[in-house]
């Protein structure tokens, strides 16, 4: 199967705690054909969309964690929608204490003309979208906190065109009907053939899967979970310099601890994020993270943009 | 009197109710000596401050009202604060509903290491600094709102060095006491005489003054409280093209209002801000306003600055 839906990952916001000059609080926007979701919506990000002309069209919002970094964004967002008059509505993911979240953006923004909704979730919680799903897990931060995994349901698997056309099926609609799994009746030797899609479609086909960790210590147990994910976005607080023992006290993760986890569960990409303010320069967490994975790493800057394709396609 | 404290007003956030890629919500901050004021704090400003290199040592905040777009970007520059172990206290002064924002900042931010505290203000409301203060004065916004003026305390008159030199006073300390106030003693042809300062000062004059009116429709009834700033920020919401119906019916100003307004109260200069989303220039702004003012006019970009010299030095 050709194409499918298109999946890009915006990094509106990486800085750490304290925003700089050019880094944001956390912000990642995945959009999944037209879907967009946030995940985490530090100061300012409504002010980054509109720099990364996504619009804002957003479907959910999904938040790791209580501290102020990972949700004050979403007060003026939430604003600049009521003052758009959107009127779908929203609802905001995230660990115990979404509902007084909710409870406070009302209260600063009164008049809201749409339906504003909270739904806590924790460990191992799915909210299901039109084609892919994202899971909620346990992560390690001090206070209850998650990451969220997003994934496409499984794809059916390839067409083999070849296969069908020796089994005596024409080039056609046929084909179509095959690829979406239903059977076709055939005339093959004068006599009427049932063929099946299983005879003519390979296996099912894992869909894409994008990891975000939100802060945390390294995340720990879930291997089966985060396993091969086309994108692990894994905080990095610290470079090994001087982090290793001040990221334990303030339940963070150094870059070569981000390695680490990217070493144990496969992703094709580990993009470091969450960047402490006193380091103006990402390099050393590339380095740092390169001992123990040996895959693409990146540190993305704010508004870089990476688009996740088919694994094989 | 040579000298004095410096003063410096930085346009950090010059949007309307929304922001684009280029311009914050409002935020002015005004920096009188070590002094650092702000006047509203929308989201983003904490990033501003950084791009400014001001730093954080916010002396006191003044909201001119209540809607998000002139105070969210408190709760990230607080968060910040407590990060770097601010333990000064700091005063947030706005119209009612002040302490219920002071009480969700505490909320949102639960271990602040200093005294964050409330204090409401209503047209004619002084707060005094060092040198300088700052008067509330009602504005019309449909809500609750007020406007301010920063005002330097009276200045000693000049200095009349000739003046004194002919009385016979050698020049030395004894300038430097009829400077500052005190008579002194001196022996001219054998006699000792008593010079006062009155005999050697001119009148006393007026320090430097800014006027910040936050969303107002024109500005009424205050032209004696107005009169001769030294710079004065009117609201410009909307250009005449389109503006002047919708500039009623949201409570604005168009530009040609802020110009009307500046024809009246006669301001060194006019510094236009809170612009709609909807223009990408201000020359349409600049244009109208002179339609009623001669003098300077300015649409300042976010982080431009206005350094406010001494009238007469």
């Amino acid at each position: 199967m050709a194409g499918g839906e298109t999946l890009f990952v915006h990094f509106l916001g990486t800085a750490g705690a304290l925003p700089t000059p050019n880094r944001n609080p956390s912000c990642i926007m995945i959009r999944r054909g037209s879907d967009t979701l946030l995940f985490d919506c530090g100061e300012g990000a409504q002010q980054q969309m509109m720099r990364a002309k996504t619009g804002f069209t957003v479907n959910a919002i999904f938040v790791t964690h209580w501290h102020a970094d990972h949700y004050l964004g979403i007060f003026g967002l939430v604003e600049t929608m009521a003052f758009n008059g959107r009127t779908e509505p929203l609802t905001i993911y995230g660990p115990s204490g979404v509902d007084g979240f909710v409870e406070i953006i009302h209260r600063l923004t009164p008049k809201i003309p749409f339906v504003l909704s909270a739904v806590e979730v924790a460990d191992g919680d799915v909210t299901l979208f039109d084609g892919y799903s994202v899971m909620a897990f346990k992560t390690y931060h001090g206070i209850e906190s998650v990451g969220y995994v997003l994934e496409e349901d499984m794809r059916p698997g390839r067409f083999n065109r070849e296969g069908a056309i020796a089994l005596g099926v024409p080039p056609g609609p046929l084909f179509g009907k095959l690829q979406r799994g239903e059977s076709v009746r055939i005339v093959r030797d004068g006599e009427e053939v049932i063929i099946s899609p299983e005879q003519v479609m390979g296996e099912r086909r894992r869909g894409r899967k994008v990891v975000y960790t939100g802060d945390t210590r390294p995340v720990k147990n879930k291997n089966d979970l985060l396993e091969g994910a086309d994108l692990l976005i894994h905080e990095a607080t610290f470079d090994e310099e001087e982090g290793s023992v001040r990221a334990k006290e303030v339940w963070h993760s150094t870059a070569r601890e981000a390695g680490m986890v990217a070493a144990a569960v496969h992703p094709k990409i580990l993009a470091l994020v969450h960047f402490s303010s006193r380091y103006t320069s990402t390099a050393n967490h590339v380095q740092d993270a390169k001992v123990f994975f040996e895959g693409e790493i990146v540190a993305p800057a704010d508004l870089s943009v990476i688009e996740i394709p088919f694994s094989d396609v």
